[in-house]
Parts: structure tokens; C-alpha cells; sequence
């Protein structure tokens, strides 16, 4: 199997569903197959991208509105989109991302509830055309994440929410996917070499097509 | 004269046109009523919105999209207007705003052209149907504007665009103001006590009607 065109590959999943290991499982495989990696996370992963998610995932006095996350999710989108992941892709890299746009839809969208319709908007003059070419949703039951997330440190401010939260998260996770046939949903729940083994068997199916 | 409920008056324009000697005006003018005044500048005024200000105002090595200055400039909006001004209002304060939502849709919408359908979605969710009871719109030359804000120093990086720049954005200014009763055009080319003077009689004849 050889890489054509090099693509977008996105990991998503709620906290806890092992989001880093498929990181490093993605990037190992296509790297295996000659492929230049570039990595990235969201939100961040430029210079001003990495101070807006200082903003959004550290606890502040001042309370931080629904909106206000939403609007600095998708500035942080764009700086990376326009200055890194693009420009990477154009140079002939693969990008390997630990989360992207789904997340935003999942969690401001499912899991705040804001308006689909604000966020389509944004999606649509931030984002245009742009898109992952797969995405590999890592579903766990809320409940199961949250105790791996804890047992690994100290909480985050949007990881500090009530199990309701990303119960409506994880619902529009799962309805997001059986949208798209670029996501594949994968049973994070289940031991990790079958885990790998389904993160294996997507990237291989996904190049056989691409 | 006697005021009756308290409301948020805004000072609009390019720079160098005046704004905070307007905002000094207004609030002495409100003061001298028995108004009790809270200000606020945009972006900015909460401690969330002044580090989003930073990024959009200062000269950075990453260049800052069109799109993430938008996004930013709402972010730090609704935090301004959650926070501080709809709260200050409940308390029965006035609030006088150096700069609000028309800079957005003058300078990203006039000035950076970016589509009037995203700001308008944006505005919509972020702002619903809150907005500045008075709007002072000081109108000047960019030629003449610039030269002044030169004068006082150093630029920011918005202060750093080109003469056609704030062209678009001064018609852009022109346009709303035109179209919204609540925006008043006052010609901040003529000398400062006819600025003062014209000030003075947009904020008595409004006070007459509120």
C-alpha cells in the first residue's frame, strides 16, 4: 500500500477515551508507510492559538460564557488551519490531529447547547471547504473516561463539568458520525490492542480508497 | 432634565477622532444629572477581555487572521457585556463605552471586508437583542484621523493599516449610521468645542425622547 496525496487525519473522543496513544498509533503507522508527520492539538498548537487555549481550558475568577468559548475554539481553529496545517499539507506532510471541528460541534454544540445554526455559520466563513480527509471518533461511555481522565491529574475547567455534560457530548458524537462517512466510530471502551488493532484496520481501509 | 432608566451610550470612530475626550464629555454630561457612570472600553474591560485584546492588538510574530481578529473581538464582547455592562445596568449605573459592536461591522465588515452574514450571525447569538441606547458616531478624515493618533505615538497593529483600510471602514461607519436613528454623526473635523457642543445636544435631545 503506498500514501498518495498526503491528508488531515483527526483523533476525537471525550476525555479519557485515549485520544494521545491513537495519536502516536496514527502517526507511527503512516510513518511506517514513509509518510512526514506534522502533529497538532486543539485548541492551539500555534504561538497565539496556545495562549486562546490558555483561556479557555484554565479556571478563571471571571466566569467564561458559552459563547465566548465558542468564538475562541474557532479563532484557535483558524490560526492553525491558516498557519499550520494548511501550509504542512502543501509542503507534502501528513497532519495527524488531536482533535478539530467535531469537537466544537460535540461539546459547544451537544454539550453547551448553543445553536447549531451559529456554529454552522462559523464553521462555514472559518473553515470553508475545509476538512479532514478521516477522522477516527474514540467512543467511551462519560462515565469511564471521566475516572481515566482523573486517575491521570487535576481536571480542567471544561473536564470539571457534571456527567450530563458530556453525556449530550457523546450523543452528538455518535450523530455527527453516522452523518459522515469520513468518521469511523471506534469502541474505546473495549482493551487497547483491539483498540489499536480498529485504529489499524481504518487507516488501512481508508488508504486502500484515498 | 431628570434621567430616567439608566443606559449604555457608545462612542464610535476611527482614530484620532476624538473618542476619549467624547467619552469625558459624555460622562460629565450624565454625572452633572446625578447619573452614577460606569466605563467600559472595547475590546477589553473584564480581565479575560483585556488578554483577547492584547492578541488582537499588539504586533505578534504568527499573523492573526481576519477571522480570529473577528472571533476575538466577539469573544471579548460578550464577555464585556455579560459581565460588566448588563450588570451595571441592572444596578442602575449608565454605562459609556468607548467603542462597541458597530467598530466590528465598520472596521471587519467595512474595513476588512469580511461577509456582513457572518458578523450578523455572530452578532445575533452573542448579542440577541441587546444594544447601546445612543450611539455617538465622530466622523473624520482617516488622513486627518491618522495624523493625530501618529502624533501620540506609537501605532497598534490595527492603527498599522493602510489609508484605504480606514476608508472602507469609515464609509462602512457612514452607512450604518445612516440607517440606525440611534447612531448620531457628529463631525469631529471642526474644532473641539463645536464637537463638545454637538455632543451636548445629541445626548439632551435624546434625553428629551428616552
Amino acid at each position: 500500500m503506498t500514501l498518495n496525496a498526503p491528508g488531515f487525519v483527526v483523533i476525537e473522543g471525550l476525555e479519557g477515551a485515549g485520544k494521545s496513544t491513537a495519536v502516536a498509533r496514527v502517526r507511527a503507522f503512516l510513518e511506517s508507510r514513509g509518510a512526514t508527520v506534522v502533529q497538532t492539538r486543539e485548541p492551539g498548537g500555534t504561538p497565539l492559538a496556545e495562549r486562546m487555549r490558555e483561556l479557555v481550558k484554565n479556571v478563571h475568577d471571571e466566569p467564561l460564557t458559552p459563547q465566548a468559548e465558542l468564538l475562541l475554539m474557532y479563532a484557535a481553529r483558524v490560526q492553525l488551519v491558516e498557519n499550520v496545517i494548511k501550509p504542512a499539507l502543501a509542503a507534502g506532510n501528513w497532519v495527524v490531529g488531536d482533535r478539530h471541528d467535531l469537537s466544537s460541534r460535540a461539546y459547544q454544540g451537544g454539550g453547551r447547547q448553543l445553536g447549531n445554526a451559529l456554529i454552522d455559520s462559523i464553521r462555514q466563513v472559518v473553515l470553508g471547504d475545509f476538512k479532514p480527509v478521516l477522522t477516527l471518533y474514540l467512543d467511551i461511555d462519560p462515565k469511564l473516561g471521566l475516572e481515566r481522565a482523573k486517575a491521570r491529574g487535576e481536571l480542567d475547567r471544561i473536564e470539571l463539568e457534571q456527567l450530563a455534560f458530556f453525556e449530550r457530548t457523546r450523543a452528538r458524537y455518535l450523530a455527527l458520525a453516522s452523518e459522515d462517512p469520513s468518521i469511523v466510530t471506534i469502541d474505546a471502551g473495549q482493551e487497547l490492542a483491539l483498540v489499536h488493532q480498529a485504529i489499524d484496520k481504518a487507516l488501512a481501509d481508508f488508504l486502500e480508497r484515498h
